[in-house]
């Protein structure tokens, strides 16, 4: 079916504004009121407006770098990587948060369109259709960085291998003797929540350990969350020796947790955090932790976005990059006097009080 | 004195080049190469061509926020400022760092001025004379936040208030009874750290202490200068009962240090960090720290760099902010029964001994 070749002029007197309005819309300037810019960006994107041609003629050398917010110790963690990507390709990188609770999602594509860019890496844990809908019709390549969630399969996308660093983290402490592991994961509706958790739960089944529903919480990846939650792992009657944490941060959160309950890590409680961001290097102890590595899905989803706005087709949409244990001095041995006599619980067995 | 307007041909002239090419500079074009663009600009910059006019109508819309490098935490807390300005102002932020040790300085300034920059904001610590002067050359405003060294007054600059930080600080600790108090600061050749430490020393005059020359170490703001300063103190004879350290940082590694010597915090010692990173309120236990305002000196900075590029006079060309002391569980009384008898020194006491 051939398209019809639509000129801005109708365009224009269809958005009910001035031709030059609609020529500042299309070449990206920024001196138009956002709402206006997003009727006629939808007017172009509806009679199919062919603006791909003119963009690749117009290269601004300039990418845009979009953070669900700038509050996460992770986000310079990408940042890094994708600058260092900028550099060798002497591409700028444009960093900025999307805001919610206001108009800013719309004002969004509109400010990127308005300073030329060439494309965009969205780091982002909701993903909206309208956002990936504003994008497309600007005609603005798109790749995606989540951390938390799977991406529609249509959209280029770079992730974690959240499955296999639960497992990975789970098998380090059964190794080391521990049979009662508490897991903190993130909100139950992020998939690398439950990707975690399943490799957790893999972990325990291939030990022949049945999975105890009270050793499993669900919360924040923040410290509120990880303390929170670990306070009610340590208040369990027969509380966990070993806590598997969904982030380094709750991992943190589980060691105030410990500190404010007389427990000493890892004599008294093993903890294995997840991210590997530089503090948990200096975590007091050293924390044990899988590396999820952020600097290389930068690089990764800049390279992806690099090969899209040259035209050069990817070899995948969906990138995941590998998850690594990290052991240091948060984890240790079970200690064998902690045990209680029926060698499966600790310390106060309810099941052995049972008996 | 009248300044000769210079042809952009006989400037190209001078230097060997076409005139294209030297419009391409002019313009701010990517596609010339940095040396050329660099001898190019020199010569523009001596000739005193004036390019300001031509830059005030072809506003980009787009500032950079340059670091000396993004492996700081508190990278991404004057980011958040910058953003959060931008955001309001719908001007772009283009982050980046400079590399050392290769021929990245050069091509710095040409890849700012190839994506038409209207301004530059600097982060770093060490300024030379060389970055401003091609920024100089280009044309560019420049505002530079430094929260290590106070940069020459001619160029417009945002800090926090150092010496307050480190008076506050230590008046706290000795509040709390604590009188060998260490101090671990940055390099000796960095002015916030100097003064820092002379906000130290005046506490101690003020309270009557002579400054003990053994519990002030020089390092760096890193964790690992913190530790290993941390273990120089804490293995004196008469090891102090609070250190004060430079940063947060560093005060991480002296948490580490402390249980290494087996020392609880507070019990056995107290800590004081600086900067106030959001880690900090999560450290186990929750640190004590001086504030420095990192996300308002983004802020600061970007609103400065507005003015100047909006052709507006600043009202003045150094903004110190206020620094704020946090009281966590990271301090706390000296306890009585660690006291030596002679009531000043803890806890081997070498002036009694010497008696």
């Amino acid at each position: 079916m051939a398209v019809r070749k639509t000129t801005l002029a109708a365009i224009a007197a269809e958005a009910g504004v001035s031709l030059p309005t609609v020529s500042k819309v299309v070449n990206g300037r920024p001196d138009v009121a956002p709402t206006t810019r997003a009727r006629v960006e939808q007017l172009l994107d509806q009679h199919q407006y062919r603006r791909n041609g003119l963009r690749a003629h117009r290269r601004s050398g300039l990418i845009d770098l979009v953070f669900a917010g700038l509050d996460s110790p992770w986000a310079i963690e990408i940042l890094r990587g994708v600058e260092e990507w900028g550099a060798e390709h002497s591409i700028a990188i444009a960093v900025s948060s999307v805001r919610h609770g206001d108009a800013r999602p719309a004002s969004w594509t509109s400010a990127i369109a308005s300073h030329h860019s060439d494309g965009v890496i969205l780091v982002t844990t909701t993903l909206t259709t309208a956002q990936v809908g504003q994008l497309r019709g600007a005609g603005i390549p798109l790749v995606v960085i989540d951390p938390a969630n799977t991406p529609p399969p249509d959209i280029p996308s770079v992730g974690a291998t959240n499955w296999a660093g639960g497992l990975a983290a789970t098998e380090h402490l059964l190794s080391l003797g521990h049979r009662r592991i508490g897991a903190i994961t993130g909100f139950a509706d992020m998939l690398c929540s439950l990707a975690r958790l399943d490799g957790y739960r893999s972990a325990l089944e291939r030990a022949g350990i049945a999975t105890d529903p009270d050793l499993i919480k669900y919360g924040n990846f923040e410290h509120e969350g990880g303390y929170a939650r670990a306070v009610e792992l340590l208040d369990l009657p027969d509380r966990p020796t070993a806590i598997f944490a969904g982030s380094d941060q709750q991992a943190f959160g589980v060691y105030e947790a410990a500190r404010r309950h007389g427990l000493r890590i890892p004599d008294d409680l093993s903890v294995v955090g997840f991210d590997e961001l530089p503090v948990s290097r200096w975590a007091s102890p050293p924390l044990t932790t899988v590396r999820q590595p952020l600097t290389e899905m930068g690089s990764a989803a800049a390279q992806m976005l690099g090969d899209l706005i040259d035209g050069r087709p990817l070899r995948t949409n969906r990138v995941e990059l590998s998850t690594e244990l990290y052991v240091r001095e948060s984890t240790a041995a079970l200690r064998q006097e902690a045990l209680c006599a029926c060698l499966t619980t600790y310390p106060k067995c309810t099941k052995c009080r049972a008996r």
